[in-house]
């Protein structure tokens, strides 16, 4: 019970963390937050053929308001595509609207037969960020730039090594052009999309009409996309990082990044010093946390504190205070050292920081190892039963179709890096020219 | 439709500006935000009868998912009480996890049959602040807290004076035994309920079975609140503050406190020394806009920049520059002055402010003068024709019922300072010793 209820309110504040770095790289990158109606018409949803199909067997129908039955069904939003395309084609005239790049923070539901905890829950907290462009190209430049954003807050603030790359035709968003996504490698080897960029063309704008005058006085339909992340991100962090003591949590996005546990906190001076440091830790900056509880001991707090993650545990007990030193344990290796509490404030940083470039190197390292490259379906299954396989592939969805259903392995996505790893087709054989990744997944 | 495009965006910076203002108080008075279901099952909803008989006649039920009837109708959440206290029976054990503080920021569903924008919508962001307590004296104190937190956010942030109270039985929240308000006084003197907390007393407690063990070993029913702003502090802002020219944001929350706008932008030097002006105030962390548009004239963006109410506006010519000034326009007053440029890193937070408590005095000027005593039913009328009435009323719901009958008027709240203003009830004449605030209202 302990942990359900840190979960609720902690997951909140890790994923505030998390948002915060998202929210201002959006921003940094010309979007304004937004916020559209959860309730989106029937008749809106019918409009694009390719979206309703891919999302019609997954959505919550809303067919009773205020007491009464409602003439057009309303669907709860699985993904907003078509309440902004609504709105564009009201907003747009000239090529001086354009671009229009917006975001929005929210939950979507999609009816899950299944779910699993921060993977597949039929709520879900995330962003969907939604622009349109004057041409082809600034619409393909944006479904780039929004997935290298992302690929850099996964690597740099949660040490999350991830793949980026273009989804095959079978696997893109119902309606998209193209679909970009960024996958990671779990502690089983199973793939983790993590997040996905979709470059829509004027799909959209064709089915609602988004047209605008061009500079030349020609109307000409906008090109659109869309990207999101969603707290699968925290699923991936446990994933990644966890171990058999529990969480472990990258510094940058840790809620408590260092934990001060007094040893004999009864003995004079213990309690008061320790609430010194944390106040010195405090100001700079640092998100410190002093347990002072007093109905459990030292060690059912080190347990407690590793379990939760926290990145560093500060041990403080009268022999520390007499030689002015205290125990660091940081619990990405579990190693402990001792530090003079004089040079603490100057070590804890760069103890995070070695945490953080720790933990991402360790994760790194460990999908390294477990990409191998596969040149038929024996060395694809090997590859997939550890971690991803490196492949060529035809192109055809038929070869893709046999190996998910002989092997239980998906494609992931296509690099952009295509330097061959072969020339042939790692299913039917043929000549291929495509460098692919193919693993079991989440 | 430029204007309906700022909205969309600006609207969301605001609210995020309050949020922020919001937000930190929450935590400084030690909640925690967390993010609960959209739905909610129509069992939960049922248990407290109060409760489900004030929301049923507003929600929306989903009952088809997934391409599924549903055996059980969910409704979206119109307020989360029913949903927190599912929670709490499973979370709550012994005094020991008391109390529990948490704040959701979220939108909720309530069918409306006539809507108005930023004051009634079907669907409308807000907060819901939920809290469980061992005593009803702790649930009281919360309530009276998070009042004087809303209170003070909107007199010290939004520059909006307001009337804090306790809500009659007639007008309280469906399931409280007390319920708090806050009540603006508009331009057009009707009052808006800005904001709202709730005493449940173990009301919901008894309903859901939440129940702890307390420190003397016996189980008893644990003691709730409730309270929530939405964006209808944005609807406050505009109509407390705007004029015939359009917006007036108060500084302190305005995204845009500033804006540059160059005369003769084409003469030599003047858009870089604009550029070198709005550098240093944001430095200052000022929220300044250059507007370089090329295609407007600078009377447009005047005007532009008053309709969309940025607070202070500084115009830049080659002329000013000759002279080391520049022109700074306030909006909330429409005064002009000379102001030297070498001095405007120091000039423009202390006018910011000055306008900031300006606003707020203007605010409360226009609300006390429109405050009158009112000791019959003739001068309780011509009260509520220009603001407020303050009355003394005998505490029985008929006489509520018959002002509203015949007047439209609405009891708003019982202020803290009952210090009377007459022995009789303001409608029937009985005696009376409670003084009330009534109001046309939104």
């Amino acid at each position: 019970m302990e942990i359900e209820r840190l979960d609720l309110a902690a997951q909140l504040v890790r994923i505030q963390l998390i948002q915060r770095q998202l929210d201002a790289r959006f921003k940094a990158t010309g979007h304004k937050n937004v916020s559209m109606p959860l309730l989106i018409p029937e008749s809106l949803m019918l409009k694009e053929a390719d979206h309703v199909e891919g999302f019609a067997p997954e959505v919550a129908w809303v067919t009773q308001c205020g007491g009464e039955q409602l003439a057009e069904r309303l669907v709860i939003r699985p993904t907003s595509e078509t309440i902004f395309c609504a709105m564009y084609a009201k907003w747009v005239n000239s090529w001086r609207d354009l671009p229009m790049k917006y975001n929005q923070w929210c939950s979507v539901i999609r009816w899950e037969k299944s779910t699993r905890p921060f993977l597949r829950t039929s709520e879900f907290l995330w962003q969907e960020g939604h622009t349109i462009h004057a041409t082809a190209e600034e619409a393909q430049e944006e479904t780039l730039l929004m997935l290298d954003v992302y690929r850099e807050v996964s690597e740099v603030e949660l040490a999350i090594p991830v793949l980026v790359g273009r989804k095959t035709d079978k696997e893109k968003f119902a309606g998209a052009r193209a679909t970009y996504s960024m996958e990671a490698m779990m502690q089983d080897g199973k793939a983790l999309q993590t997040g996905t960029t979709h470059n829509f063309g004027d799909n959209f704008a064709k089915a609602f009409d988004i047209q605008y005058l061009s500079k030349e006085g020609r109307l000409a339909y906008v090109h659109e996309t869309s990207w999101g992340v969603s707290t699968r991100l925290i699923g991936a962090i446990i994933m990644t990082h966890g171990d058999e003591r529990g969480l472990k949590l990258p510094p940058r996005i840790a809620p408590i990044q260092a934990v001060i546990v007094p040893v004999a906190a009864h003995k004079g001076g213990v309690t008061e010093r320790c609430e010194e440091i944390q106040a010195m830790l405090q100001t700079l900056g640092i998100r410190v946390k002093l347990d002072n509880r007093d109905t459990v001991s030292p060690g059912y707090k080190f347990n407690d504190w590793e379990l939760k993650g926290v990145p560093v545990r500060i041990e403080i007990g009268p022999r520390d205070l007499e030689k002015g030193q205290c125990v660091v344990f940081r619990r990405d290796t579990y190693e402990k050292q001792n530090l003079s509490l004089d040079g603490l404030g100057e070590a804890l940083p760069a103890l995070l920081e070695d945490i953080q470039q720790n933990m991402y190197a360790a994760a790194e390292r460990f999908r390294d190892e477990r990409v191998l490259v596969a040149r038929g379906m024996e060395e694809l299954e090997a590859a997939a039963a550890s971690g991803f396989a490196k492949a060529m592939w035809c192109g055809d969805a038929a070869c893709e179709e046999r190996i998910k259903a002989e092997l239980n392995v998906t494609s992931r996505n296509m690099p952009f890096d295509q330097s061959p790893v072969g020339e042939h087709c790692v299913c039917c054989g043929k000549k291929a020219d495509r460098v692919i990744y193919f693993a079991k997944a989440y």
